[in-house]
């Protein structure tokens, strides 16, 4: 399967626009050679006003001029009118409106977490799962609706299992401990008092470790006919908050259905360059995964942009006295581990043909 | 067995009294009631100046006054005379000098990493595992020393310990997952270059998991004769440093013998006093371990200074859904995982009658 | 004058009791030798909670225990009777609250900046111009308030006149340059995300700058029979916010009606205990300034709990090529720089009598 | 004046090229247009080893992919053979090896202190006072060399300078006052020790403020045939490291010849284009100075690698009760105030025609 550029950049519109995540969609699409931003919708608080204003923009970058002056519309499928939706709304929020635009006939390209563990609905990365897009089908029949709704998953979910993934299909993870070290990105804009952070670590983040502990499973799962069977990993994780912008550092110790070595790890994820269908869509990394040799890498500040944030950093392979083996992952939270994903999910569905121009 | 003061207060010298570790004794032995801080020894390179200009104090305090103007004198067995003696040595120095102190008949309270796994030597927390001194027999036996060493642990495998004692004492732990988050103090001065770890996390200690892997085994192992049984957990261990000034984050996974709730686990820890010969020591706090409700705690800043900083927090004890429980401790690890685990062992050595005054 | 102790403690209240400035007052009036803390008041939202679950306390101590219960109070002055008001209100009410406080015959101590200017409210530092209290009398006979209110200054207003004053009345500052470097504790909590903050300089605090241009003036200024005079210093500054938790750092340039040395100006601010009147209060630190000679201090995380908060240090004092004189003062923005001075402000009032007991 | 590119690439070398400034030159110059990194030096103890292995790389970037291996030559100009040789000397041994360096033959394009004040060195910022140049042939005619050194400020007087330039043509620059809240990276690698700053504002960085004091004045000054006649203005400064990673931030007050307001002042700082001699160099950015309308900026980790690090941002510009106007300046410390200086030096040599490919 070959990815196909569309033969016009199809309109899009992004949902939740003005926060963190939101902000990241803009980034990304702003200048994206298949899609055109063509509208940006946000809470009642913001519709109305122009884009530059009603964001509190947090990068270090400016506010792509085309955005600017763009008015912030209300996220209601009435008014936004793309086909295609990228979703950065919060999760009190996202359920009803998410399922709203899909009903009106929108493929909804959703970071929320609502609809990320329904049966029908898939939770992909497109070099891992693309497989399970055919989910989309039983989606359909099943909610009656023209549209769709496709998911990606959490953010410390999504860079663990870009390091699990090849590993998994090659040997098999039996039981997985995973210790998050997440940066203050990932809890959004204002997210995190910095009362609360500076020179600390917070030992919990809230619902994250349960997300980490079921959303692996069904991104690892195996598609059945019309559903998918969650691996049956057993999973451990803690989750933490420290003192980093962006780039979630995650720990963790596999055992497998068989030995492994460090050394046959390293080659299975040295030489995996995952699904052939997102080997050319514009937002994949030359490699999504990179593993280095440095003894005290990944680290979040010096590895996060790697491949414009969508690579994964692996380090540290090393045999475990537990389980078998030991490994740190590292990836950016808001590019790979959020908009980054949906908008890699977007490329992929018009590449298989799954959107049409 | 009632801690018996001496009757005068005992001169006592510190050996790498410069550093960022000696800088603890120093402020916890300024005025101690029992010692009477006598001496202070750096390398060749203090040797000779007043301790305020020798060391670069890195404390928020001052240099405790009567100590200012000290002569720093050389680490020489020849030169420093009390009979107590504690060392915040550089491992490339310790086993040698510390050998040398131990033959010439003083009582070594080592910091170093030297002589800790020697068989004859004992590693004590004073709550945990105050037996192990009977090792010191066997010590002046087998090397015909006057003096001896007594050694404690690396500070990640003390906070440790303090958590895993008393659950391994009621239950047996057969498993245990560990990943710690570090101080920075913990590299001593000047240590990590701020360039490395502002904003960033580095995913590697040298050496640090192979000592948390042993260490820990040692203390938690049973006195049997004239030898120690080290405890059979298996040990997995992931070291990170971040950016926190002081105070180690550890967050485990337990599996026991038996079924473990964490209700049980709680009620094991808050019951836990320690062993009774250190209850009433000048340094020991009025609790060792203290276990806290807050969803979010322990966090190293909020809790690193319970109890003078020898107080261990431990929080977040759930069920885990590999293994039996999850926890997360913190402590400080300069105090008690350093400075303040030597004092709290010398003053052990007096009360029990191990150092005459 | 000899500060009088108060034969029984005196009931006091904290207005605004849940915030960042509120949790200081807590901590320090919880076992104040002069005040009782009766009652608790906070917002509609917190009022009717116990304290310990009303307020997300901040510090790295606990909710003293005998608050952790404390019912929170609605902040109406017919529910709040203790005759002592601690207010750490935010602006955009303190100014009708107070007000109701006042008139209803309680001595507000007011950190609020609603009162600060007005002419007849004393803005007090008990050191630096206590004879500025008799404004009161002018404040009852003008409103026919039963009550008072006494204000202190800003944070940095604050710190920065506790290094200005002896020497403005030994040399008389003429011009000042001001550039301070601001914890993020000012802010209060959430106050600043940590997103804005991390590993960032902010040069811009909201109003703050106006703030330093016009209350050091009037804290310098001389009192004229029934109102101040306020200094005619030309000030000059530049408010900025840093990745510090506690701790305002304030760079400063002085010009004086004559020439003056640096060694004049250390010899002044060596020699300044401040006012008599407040040398033996409660909460008076045994020095109210400390000049350091080390070259690279003050230092936030270093200096800021010299004297429990209450003293603010000064270094780097030097000569200057544009004005006289260069320095720089920390302190503890929500010691000195807020609670505390409000304590100070409230043992004054006892000490001299304007509050009986 | 156009610039002309040479018409093939002209091998460089970098001295001190495994530092902190070092690595900033191996990033500018590994892909350069008009420049060929041929060859990498720095001390003895590098000297003969691949340059990844000796450098300890500080960047969130990866060593490109060429110099990985490139040997590490020793300093000697009998090793180091091409014409143009860019210096990240520590001002230790800078003097004796650049003065080496230019009496060989090579152009020096010295980031180094050494040389910065003497009358017959050119200290340039292209856009700001190419014409200083000039004192090239007044430097060989006195020292007899065949190559030469031109030099770059410190970083924070670069930074200081864009902003203040196009005032002091515009109106004259009388009286400034300079504070500033500096990066750590400015203090090179390992630099800054993590313990000293996180969470820390250290008031003093070594004889910074007199460099900001003198080498301002001479980039101000007036080409005045064989010298340069330095600006009167009369400079007080105040130094500040603050625990940021990349980026100086400079708060300044101006006094000028007449009073200036500060929309004149604005409009003079977005008319600025520098000098046209500098306009098309590969390195210049497309603006040099860009004025920010943001009430809370420039921020360093904000706007520090607007046009790729060399553009400086102004803001804050506003009316100063003491002076005439403030305003907040920021930059790259380590691309515009340091490599990036030199290299755009470099440029402007060749494109005059003082280095002839």
């Amino acid at each position: 399967m070959t990815p196909t550029a569309p033969t016009k950049r199809i309109p899009v519109a992004v949902l939740g626009a003005t926060g963190a995540v939101g902000q990241m969609f803009i980034r990304l699409l702003a200048d994206h050679p298949w899609f055109q931003l063509a509208e940006v919708a946000a809470s009642e608080r913001s519709a109305g006003r122009p884009y530059a204003e009603a964001a509190h923009w947090i990068g270090s970058d400016d506010v792509p001029a085309r955005v600017r002056g763009m008015t912030v519309l209300a996220c209601d499928p009435a008014t936004v009118t793309s086909p295609i939706v990228f979703s950065a709304l919060d999760a009190s929020v996202a359920r009803d409106l998410e399922a709203a635009f899909a009903e009106s006939g929108r493929m909804v390209l959703s970071n929320a977490k609502s609809f990320r563990m329904d049966d029908d609905v898939p939770l992909v990365i497109p070099e891992v799962n693309a497989d399970h897009l055919s989910l989309l089908d039983v989606q359909r029949t099943k909610r009656g609706w023209r549209g769709a709704i496709v998911t990606n998953a959490n953010c410390s979910s999504i860079v663990a299992v870009m390091a699990l993934a090849p590993l998994h299909r090659a040997f098999g993870i039996t039981k997985l401990f995973v210790s998050t070290m997440q940066a203050v990105s990932g809890a959004g804009y204002p997210g995190v008092p910095s009362l609360d952070i500076l020179g600390n670590v917070i030992p919990f983040i809230k619902d994250e470790e349960g997300k980490i502990q079921t959303e692996i499973l069904k991104m690892l799962g195996r598609l059945d006919g019309d559903h998918v069977v969650p691996a049956t990993t057993r999973i451990s994780a803690h989750a933490n908050r420290v003192p980093v912008e962006n780039g979630h550092t995650i720990c963790m110790s596999l055992d497998f259905e068989r030995e492994v070595t460090p050394q046959q790890a390293i080659t299975v994820l040295r030489d995996w360059t995952g699904d052939d269908a997102c080997r050319s869509l514009p937002s994949a990394p030359a490699r999504a995964l990179v593993v280095t040799d440095e003894p005290d890498r990944p680290q979040p500040r010096r590895d996060v942009d790697r491949g414009g944030g969508m690579t994964v950093t692996v380090g540290r392979v090393r045999e475990d006295p537990l389980f078998s083996i030991k490994l740190v992952a590292s990836g950016h939270n808001t590019v790979r581990g959020a908009a980054g994903a949906s908008v890699l999910n977007a490329e992929l569905l018009v590449a298989s043909g799954r959107i049409s121009a």
